[in-house]
């Protein structure tokens, strides 16, 4: 039962390593140029703030992933991770302030990409999906794979909290 | 120590409902018009998704403020909330998805008003706080209460946390 739990976990961490790392690499890797009557111009992630945010986020989340998963536990690096992640009492404090970095960051950039494909008729924003549709549909992969990621991180977040309460709730019973 | 406890998690609760209230009204009357060139247009928060986001969650979280100071302990209504709260097993479910919410819906509507700020010239979206700076204003004005508000629900957030666990704690000590 402490076997299958264990491969579970690491199952899930590992898919959610896979989430945030392919969210960085598909936003990063996406530009087109396009011409646009006399004007030629290159769109990419690095022009947009949330898009850099989102970038920044989930190559964060990634590092931390990397380690949780491939770090020997014996190793010095390894134990400040741990050490970190206990210092907020007893709990899982990464899995915390992931989650909600994770959120915030595919909110912002939801909000603009969502501009980029509808406009706002009002302040006069022109949707620009059209002129840069290669690039618009690897933006909406990053962030498909995004809403995985938190997903995955609110589960190991719940799970996490659940894996550190039932010893202290089956005591009480 | 009981009694202190009980004024300061009012208090907390009862800024916290404050805020939420305010960032809506103060979102909702934000409008202006204004003429460029020949066109006349009215920017008001309606016209853009991620405000709209903003308000509704805010007005949620406005309302179970409201429920959770005001409304009498032996009431129907009261007991149904407490219901849904502890559905989550031990845990205080609104705080935990309010948190989430309210930081959700403050990054979209805040990476649309840097757009209207700042412009984004690759795109061709033009800032227009140049145009319309009152109603700027008033959005930037919610914005700073809506953080205000994330900030309290996740300190309401933590303090439930502990003050669940402690008695826990404290009896496996």
């Amino acid at each position: 039962m402490a076997e299958t739990k264990r491969i579970f976990t690491f199952l899930l961490r590992f898919i959610a390593f896979c989430t945030t790392l392919s969210a960085v690499i598909i936003m990063v890797s996406s530009r087109q140029r396009a011409t646009v009557l006399v004007f030629s111009f290159e769109a990419k992630y690095s022009d947009t703030p949330a898009f850099k945010y989102f970038v920044i986020v989930n190559a964060i989340v990634s590092v931390y992933g990397f380690l949780v998963l491939f770090l020997p536990s014996k190793s010095l690096l390894w134990r400040l991770v741990v050490a970190l992640d206990a210092s907020d009492g007893f709990f899982p404090f990464f899995y915390k302030v992931f989650t909600i970095l994770l959120t915030s960051s595919i909110s912002a950039a939801l909000a603009i990409a969502y501009v980029g494909e509808k406009g706002n008729p009002i302040a006069g924003w022109l949707p620009i999906c059209d002129q840069v549709t290669k690039y618009c549909n690897q933006v909406k992969g990053a962030l498909i794979v995004g809403f995985v990621s938190v997903v995955l991180y609110m589960l190991l977040f719940l799970y996490s909290l659940h894996t550190v309460l039932n010893p202290l709730l089956l005591e009480k019973s």
